[in-house]
């Protein structure tokens, strides 16, 4: 399959964003940037048999989340998702079909931000596809969200129910069950096709110093990378972590998924303690729920406490489990 | 720049171009775009047993060549690179050391350049180790080198000897053999270590309409693709083609290599006839030698003419041959 054929039968030459000089179809694309802007980048790669499985997910819905994941790390920098590029190296038991399919989700969800595809690679490799999606974004000067804005007495928060994703992935393996089949579609949707939170990092980049991380790896790891980065301590409490009221019936893993299951990809942050009522209120009046699930407690140790009962215990940096894992 | 773009700054303060306002250690990396410049971006993928094999070359050459042939994208637009992002798909029989002696690989060359390591993401796989880079650079506004600039009257042109990099895989799969431990060594590096060409697709961005592209894929496919884009008719000359003046003891190929051989990352162009003698005059003075090679004779027909002994023939767009097609 010829790489500039199979692209440009996805773009068809025509671009949401007015800055794309040169698109697809040069050794490189060339856009313009706004003066009172500064340009965010990052690159997310899932290879099959460890990301995702052909038998969990179909191609479309592969190729929406390698995007998604990509969009939700400029979304928690506060940013606009703007470009994409994808890089894919196809074993030969994929069909064409499968790849302009693949192609078909990233577009999807590409137009719901207006992004463009400004190039990409395709080569042939023996073994399992992998995926590589680069995604650039803007962000007005100075409004950056980043990890090392935590101070003393800001409120920590989430933006939505926590460990839907990982009950999504259990379903998936059959290791819990649900009687309503739009139950099991919310958590089976949560896991393959999760929507990434930029209008709430949009929101948040208004407030001046919002720490923010997006839910990948797990409420505890992303915490704990706030607390390093801004060399504070956390102290979250569990009756306020926000949960699908349905979520534990799926199971006793339930409170493993809340804190460590990742890849809701919610973000989580801190905000100033004076702003939050306004915050609060801004996310509610553009219907987005956001809930305080704590505060950053002092400076210089950098730890993420857990408090239930009047006891505390210590978060760690617990990771996630991928799929070759089980 | 605020206080906390200054503490991250001053943090991370082992970036090279000042532009950079996040880097490594956050969701995504920040950089200010110049104003009176545009952003180019491209990315390109090797998978181990395609594009490189580990008893060919070292993990440093690896690495090196997976950021030069971007760097060569970003040089065959005119531009100049500043920011690179990694992503590693590593199987278990790599080492640490492998895998840091790589990024040693592209950072020596990186340095050159003064280019920053902006972020990335490394994966396991099961199989083949695959590279995938994202290069960013920049253009001053209204320079780009398109592939759609060529025009009759045109000028064509490479910067370089054609066909050393087939020559050294040619060595290297001991096809053919050369005595000179020096000669062998030149033609080696030609393949292992290719240099971008950034410091001619910087002169040639300064001479307004020139139409670029770097020699990845052969000559013939090269020169096919600015004669689509532009629709032109190019017509080349034999005689004229620079080659080393010991690629002919190499053996009967050695005509295949110069013309669809590929790798060799040279820059091969149009430029309008009237700045020709500047346009030389300049890369002689930067000492660098450029070779008119033919030109474009036409518009309409989007062919490639070879000319010898006063005999023309179509010149197709055929490929490069990887490692695993011999």
């Amino acid at each position: 399959m010829d790489e500039f054929e199979l692209i440009s039968r996805i773009t068809h030459n025509t671009y949401n964003r007015k800055e794309v000089k040169v698109g697809v179809g040069d050794d490189a694309a060339i856009y313009s940037a706004r003066t009172e802007f500064n340009e965010i980048v990052c690159v997310d790669t899932m290879v099959e048999g460890i990301h995702f499985l052909t038998h969990f997910s179909s191609p479309s819905e592969i190729g929406y989340k390698a995007l998604a994941i990509n969009i939700s790390d400029i979304a928690a920098m506060g940013g606009i998702p703007k470009y994409y590029l994808v890089s894919l190296a196809i074993p030969s038991t994929w069909r064409e079909e499968q790849i302009d399919e693949m192609y078909g989700g990233m577009k999807d969800l590409a137009k719901l931000y207006h992004m463009d595809l400004l190039g990409g690679d395709t080569v042939s490799t023996e073994d399992k596809l992998i995926i590589t999606v680069t995604a650039i974004g803007e962000i007005e000067k100075g409004k950056a969200c980043l990890r090392s804005y935590a101070r003393p007495g800001d409120t920590v928060f989430v933006t939505g129910y926590l460990g839907s994703s990982a009950a999504g992935l259990s379903l998936l393996y059959k290791e819990c069950k649900i009687e309503s089949d739009a139950l099991r579609q919310y958590f089976l949707q949560r896991h393959k096709k999760p929507v990434p939170r930029v209008d709430v990092g949009l929101i948040c980049s208004r407030y001046g110093r919002v720490a923010l991380n997006d839910i990948s790896d797990g409420l505890s790891s992303e915490l704990n990378e706030i607390a390093e980065a801004s060399n504070v301590t956390i102290e979250i409490n569990k009756e306020q972590l926000p949960v699908h009221p349905e979520l534990k019936k799926l199971g006793s893993k339930w409170e493993e998924w809340v804190l460590f299951g990742g890849e809701d990809f919610e973000l989580a942050g801190t905000i100033p303690h004076e702003v939050w009522d306004d915050f609060y209120k801004e996310c509610e009046a553009a219907k987005i729920q956001v809930y305080p699930i704590g505060h950053v407690t002092k400076q210089g140790v950098s730890k993420v406490f857990l408090n239930e009962n009047n006891h505390a215990e210590i978060l760690g940096k617990k990771g996630y489990n991928h799929f070759k894992q089980r």
